[in-house]
């Protein structure tokens, strides 16, 4: 795979629906980052080590010296949004960051403006911003956008786009008839289909133009046959849903662990309270709901109750998330395990994650763009579920099952660089140590 | 190796060196799952199952299905304490299980006496057992070790015997020459050395038999070279330390979930709350800097602050465990994670692990005695690295890394029993993803 | 007050609707008592001390030997239920007490058996129980209840009666028209008026008849002009509502010791789970709003934003409770308070409060049941607020406001039974330390 | 009183031995306060209500149009420290407050300069200051302390002075010959005697001169038969000892809340981490030891074991403190209760306080140095007990037990006040309920 690799030539834009606190940290991050004020932490790609060859240690590169990612100084920021606020603005409306760090980056960031957005409050009940396409239907909408994406990658002079939805989860839906085509789904655009919420005319839009499109939020979005095929027939990566960060990030690093060591579970109960605009979108029924789909998936997947019906047959498993204004954007998550281990007796795990909802999202941001970037210049398309490592709810090729244990997911994902690169597995100790055994064994 | 292997023909008696809370309680499991009474919760080789061949679900059969391991119909108990109480007697101050469950298996339980301890107060202040042996020298007392062996397989009629050492912490101690060789070693128990502490006593005496001997506690106990030394030449599996329960289990799974996610650490503070014996000895100076020195060291090998200086260079990692009547054996910690993220900015984790010492000790002690006796049977000797799954501080071979992470433990445990049984290893998720993303390229 | 006391002369029938967990465990706690198996923790009438005379510690007796409570000895039980199960069985099923307890009371338990419910599943729609009267409307309803009280009374040759609702949480009821005089209340009886809920026709049949009437649940049911009027009429004591356990219990005590130290509190968010019959009922959500309401005020009161504009002004108090069947009647709560200091600083509290919800409940239902027969002996009767301590949303007398803080619940409580008792207010320490402050001032 | 009480003429000299984060927080937030830059949050003198009259609501002024407490405007700060900084550069060191607001009042705290302390590291091992006195002896060192003092007042004009030692924890001492007399004392501080620490030079040199003194740290100081007698001879208020902030202070709200429901209390295990100076002081044995005297005894005091042995006999009481660096002056605590109820069924508290060492600290302060001076105004003398609500350990008038019960020295210190300025006691709900249910009874 290596022959066939474009180097990361030219400026990579990075476009985002939603300038708002997940996409307004990330971009304030990279540009301190560039000015030195900062390091990029939580970035795999900017800080992550990959182990290669004959053992731990022996090689061990960071994972950009590795594979030939778009540079920090190479990315320039756009995107959408119904509020007219630039970054600057957003960013101090936002709270999530210091005032005097955005102070002093605010040269920089008051010069990334919105685009207008395409919206439907019909999607998303609690925001109502007015900066909005005014388009005739959703074809037309999708083809503004293709020119809003022309027109930034003129003024910019980017060589590459990517697209990463950071706007906010839209009501729940599923997937109908009007999703099972391009066909099908191109007439909808043109007649107003109601199943066809705003993500999708974005992914509609990029896809279409062979822009990889990565969704950060639990809407279906690319999660549709029609966008799969137009991604295979366009051959674009896309990606999705949901950054995985804060409680479920915890759950799939915990729940991987109990499964380790037979514990069985009988309950989780996971609370959350959060009051940035996330929250408030989610305070919203039908909103919550699509939330709260994306969220109970993973335990069923990492603890297999189908092969272990005593361990986890029983296990009841309940999700809230609560606006509360106080914390802001300081996301908080409560959890209760109830496991039980040696003759069923009882123990409790609490988890109290005191996190801060777009100081782990940024990062994710970043890391898919550049990650969708390379899939894009290595030949890879349709669904990259390698990727599934930073997502609650991973959309995966046909037929291949998710996977949530956050370990294997990072496997994974380590496995397809050394695969684009042409190295081999490496051998950890795990290999030294079977080794030594058969050594011993003769 | 499949063909080497020798079959778990006749019973398998299982000595513990501490016929205490963990000891009885695990006993009382095996007799509980012998009659039906209950499931081994938190055994890996009881419940566990095991990935083969093509992928997930393909083949994953229980892993005592795959692996000859002896059934627990043909297990038999006995071991050494300080104190004369048999089985049922201490199972019942321990008060770790229900009286009406221990009333229940009252017949085989009483009919389990210990035999008396090689004991010596200066290691262990803060027990004061009279069922001690008085021997002349601990030479003396390793040669009595041996005749009650010798005494139990006759009259209990096993083929196979395996020691786990369910003892207390010792006080710490360092290597230093006289264990630095068999000769120096065996000097040093005619000669009463005092760095030779009782549970070495027990190693020696196994060892020298043929007998594996796995420690369970964190004292040096077989990681030194002349037991090293012995095992090789005996062809005797030996490994430790220190069971993995608790805290330390719970630090081995979050920790590699932060480092996955590239999130810094500037502090991770650990509390213990205790009131069993072990409780007990760990509230005297020197038994804890034992226990001290086991704990602390597995967040370094899994964060690897050298390679990660950014992010984990200036990590303060305190622990503390405190004698608390009022819990009995309802060990419970409570831990505060500082990490950082994007930007530096701060967030916290609580954990806290409402948990049961012997509960969780357990299904360790007969994972353990079971594998010992399957890698004795698969002609592998020396230290059982691959067993680190189970233990907090792994003794590794010689120039071979402790690995820490519990699910690299996992893995390679899982590998090594795979190449035990000549199976290749499986293919998973992972890999279907990887040819997904493979076919796409072409 | 003390020549007009009338003695505690003969049995009291302690007469509970709804004989489910809660009353259960408080039966088979008062027999359990009587027969020396166990202590009446929890109960202020039975293990609680009353500070007189000249200071602390001077004369200090217990609440029960200071004022002529009825005896535990001279106390019966009985009850109403929707389930046909005895004392027994219901303890049983609601798995709160061991069983092996249970067993031991079994005689005493069985012959307890409930007599048919007034009960309508449009207030309580999440339980479906059959025993249950038919009768043509509530005022026939009414009339039964009254002959049932009758029956219980000579069948168990009692000289006094008190009923204490333990029933489940009623749909969420505004006081309304049929609720403002006694000849309104009547009227709507006999027309079946929906705004007349089950627990209202058990309170209309006890005070006509003179019987003391205490609401444990938050519904209206004495809480209405009709109630109380005939509960002057009648010269009966009458009380309510919603026991005080668990979260609310704690923010009772924490919120004054706040408000003591002029600390400001910007959020306080408060969320329960509960896996017991209370639990499912409260699941629904017109249940819920009742208990809503009920837990909400209490900050109010307390914490006197009027005159504290700065310091409570913005507060945010959000309340949660999830059904939750893995903990069963092991409730508990989790809150998080953000509360602000010097400068403005922000600090949070977080409690996590592992209760047992009828543990905490059974000894106010005694207590409760006590004091409303010592009210009724000594001469008192409508609203008794001074029962306050006990209640989550006290009922008061009109221009009364209600006093939430319990220390000043307790207060008052203690206060009233010296008043009964014609003792002076003690002089405690404060009054030492202000003499010996005056003394040196001369 | 109210005709002897003096005026609040003049300025007001507040002199700190220690002038760290605590001194350097509270001065700061003064001149915060004096700016109308902030709110004196926490403060009682500034912010609370007094209820007068005849009940709630009907009288309830701001205690400081009250008492004729001195105004903010009108107070001058001073103090000594080991350090040289001055309080703008103590402030930037103790990383406390934001340093934008630092900077803000940085005229005003940069005047402020310590005077050379009276310093000795026998009692104090982990710190090593080099701006100390080198006094011949103590007596000398108290002379010169005099001397400071006498320059403070002319330098700054001030009518009147008051002393709070916001110094570190000196090492674990108890009372002894040398501290039962004026005159013992004296030869003492002739001879240097080892019993005689620092803070008790300090001590000494206030009282012997008139000058109100409070210890805010766990130090005997003014805790001795001769500083006491000296009090009164000279006429001078004292006080004593340890703010209560934090853990504590959450102890003396929670644990009158348990005892007033009856509920039993079998351990509580309080542990802490803090990071900043005076966590590493108590880093070491022998000044915890002194830490841990004060803290502990506040539960004998208000839980009562010897009146109720049921309940209390049998509790567990652990405090740990660790120091902690990452953490700073946000001081942790945890605290776990293991309560029990009807029947003794356990249940369990989990309190979590993420608090801030010197924001808790400095209002308390600011209130005692006020009040001290309100009390030497008002011809008060001697040991002020009824200042214990801001103390853990709190020194009392000979043959007067303490009171720990937050809420009842809260009621002790508002009657002081009242009977002050020959206010009546107010009739609150109590009374109202009382007298209610007494019209009823007639």
């Amino acid at each position: 795979m290596k022959e066939q690799m474009l180097p990361a030539k030219g400026k990579l834009g990075i476009l985002l629906p939603g300038l708002g606190a997940v996409a307004s940290t990330m971009i304030a991050g990279v540009i301190a980052t560039r000015k030195g004020l900062s390091k990029p932490v939580g970035s795999l790609t900017q800080t992550g080590h990959i182990e290669l060859g004959e053992g731990k240690g022996d090689r061990f590169p960071l994972i950009k010296d590795f594979v030939p990612l778009a540079s920090l100084e190479d990315v320039v920021f756009g995107g959408w949004d119904i509020y007219e606020d630039n970054v600057y603005e957003a960013a101090s409306h936002a709270k999530v960051l210091d005032q005097h760090l955005l102070d002093a980056l605010k040269p920089e960031l008051e010069t990334i403006r919105p685009m207008k957005a395409v919206f439907d409050r019909d999607y998303v009940r609690n925001l109502d911003g007015k900066f909005i396409k005014q388009s005739a239907n959703k074809w037309d909408a999708a083809q503004e956008l293709i020119r809003d994406i022309e027109t930034f990658k003129k003024e910019n002079k980017v060589s590459r786009v990517v697209i990463v939805w950071t706007g906010s989860t839209e009501k729940y839906l599923e997937a109908s008839a009007v999703h099972e085509s391009i066909a099908a789904f191109e007439a909808g655009l043109k007649n107003n289909d109601p199943a066809i919420a705003p993500s999708m005319v974005y992914a509609y839009a990029a896809v279409s133009q062979g822009i990889p499109f990565i969704n950060g939020a639990p809407n279906l979005t690319t999660d549709i046959p029609a966008i799969v095929q137009l991604a295979n027939k366009t051959k674009t990566p896309i990606g999705g849903k949901d950054f995985k960060t804060g409680q479920t990030l915890m759950k799939t690093i915990v729940a991987p662990g109990l499964a380790a060591r037979s514990l069985g579970v009988t309950g989780w109960y996971s609370t959350n309270i959060l009051g940035n605009r996330d929250g408030l979108v989610l305070d919203d029924e039908q909103n919550f709901k699509t939330k709260e789909v994306s969220k109970l998936g993973v335990l069923e997947d990492i603890l297999r109750p189908d092969l272990h019906p005593d361990l986890y047959g029983d296990l009841y498993h309940k999700i809230r998330i609560n606006y509360y204004p106080p914390h802001g954007d300081n996301k908080e998550s409560w959890d209760n395990i109830d496991i039980f281990g040696w003759l069923n007796y009882q123990m409790q795990i609490k988890i109290n994650f005191l996190c801060r909802d777009s100081i782990l999202a940024a990062p994710l941001v970043l890391d898919l763009a550049l990650f969708a970037d390379l899939a894009q210049r290595a030949g890879m398309y349709g669904v990259q579920d390698w990727l599934s490592f930073y997502l609650k709810s991973p959309q995966t090729q046909e037929g291949v099952p998710a996977e949530n244990d956050i370990f294997k997911q990072l496997n994974t994902l380590k496995e397809v660089l050394r695969n684009m690169m042409k190295e081999d597995e490496p051998e950890f100790n795990t290999v030294k140590h079977i080794r030594a055994a058969e050594q011993v064994i003769g």
